[in-house]
């Protein structure tokens, strides 16, 4: 039985409240016992995966190096593609269900392939795309992860 | 001196209209001397690459198997890759710049990976995008591209 | 702090001896806390993660398809690349060192790989490249691992 | 119907051997209306490339790079991947069969990638791999290439 993930996508420069979104993000899925999948870079990616420790979770980053040196200091396994940007659908492919916090071009990629993969994503102030279930707070976020893994 | 090249994006099931515009933007293309480089396959791919074939063009499909079973018959050089999807960033890097005509989730990841990669990127009826040049009339498409090539 | 990996690489269609020697290195490597990486399928894949599994080890498999379903049933965490052969880099780049026992051309191109990014390889019963270090025990796969972690 | 294509591999820094063969086999392919395809770089990649241009031939480059900044002069069409290495095996799928020439790890990569893919693999002064047709001459390369081809 492979374990329940999330991944969580957003911007490398999140603003405070994305930062704090995804720290929080990040506490309770590990709570839940979830695994974190990210992009495992700074910003968004960063903040889930902290959050993500300070509850003894555990962390994936899917890197774009081949050695790993871009990844924050909370990643706990480095999965090293050395494809640069090619490695976003990688991403949003190893998490059951998707999270997107904030985020650019880079974000719009992955939630473009999440869809395209036919995945739940849960957009909390991010890109205004079809088929994306937007949500207008932390908690509600949490709600949709607990409604989709049953919990 | 490498060739001229730009890479004609949009869904693989194309209405009529959009049919036709990648029909027309490829002829134009192909009588420019631009190499036309698509994903490959059906519809606006399909239609971008019989257009140029119709007026001596070359064209370039990176396709998703490794067999190249999935090349439409105006396809001239099959690029191989064996990603499935993940084929999309290497579409758009191929193309000096980008045309998006119409357009499912495929092509939004193609848009945000263009983006990513600070082509300039022409939108005829595809997702609104910022970042993105809407044009409304298949010929400002080719005035858009002549005026990045300087022709 | 990231986890301690290791990349097991061999056949997804090991003989017995193969499948006796990786279910023997997934749980020596489990026993000194180190995850094991691997494609995640048949094979020296799967003994490698039972046997890490029998260790109380943590597995990773990095896998061919979009949805996961060609992991075997001991893989922990499934990064789905949708890549097909493609992900082989993957496999070995996130491991800190490889260890191969027999294998096809499969783990030929991982060894490849392996070398071409500067990993310690050691070899099992698998292809004579120079570069590899050859062993001829399963003990001595461990001892390998030991003195590259300093254990 | 798709062009010709024959994919060349080989050391980015060709002995002088080497560069000459992979000359003369670049003018043969181009001479017989063939598209050579490779990796686009230095060594070998540029001298295949370099003698397709001098027989009027066409030559595709599959880049590691997002822009096409590591093309060899003689690359007509940039397919930019951005995936470093891991472009490896697009060279070999995109070419109907493949012709080796020297080499070192990362063309023992595309010989293993284009034995997993089932192509015909002639090899002059490569690794010794079993499964790859070894040959001692450069004509030789092109006996093999006109019997694939049915020249």
């Amino acid at each position: 039985m492979s374990l329940k993930t999330v991944a969580v996508i957003g911007s490398s420069q999140a603003n405070e409240e994305e930062y704090e979104t995804a720290l929080y993000v990040g506490r309770e899925l590990a709570k839940r016992g979830i695994v974190v999948v990210c992009g495992g870079r700074t910003g968004v990616m960063e903040a889930v995966c902290k959050g993500a420790k300070e509850s003894g979770g555990l962390t994936v980053g899917i890197l774009t190096t081949y050695d790993g040196s871009d990844a924050n200091p909370y990643v706990d396994i480095k999965i090293n593609t050395g494809m640069s940007w090619n490695r976003n659908p990688i991403v949003v492919a190893s998490g059951q269900m998707v999270v997107a916090i904030g985020g650019h071009y880079g974000t719009l990629s992955e939630i473009a392939y999440a869809l395209i993969l036919g995945k739940k994503v849960v957009g909390y102030k991010t890109h205004k795309v079809e088929g994306v279930l937007h949500v207008s707070t932390p908690e509600e976020i949490l709600r949709e992860v607990d409604s989709f893994f049953n919990l």
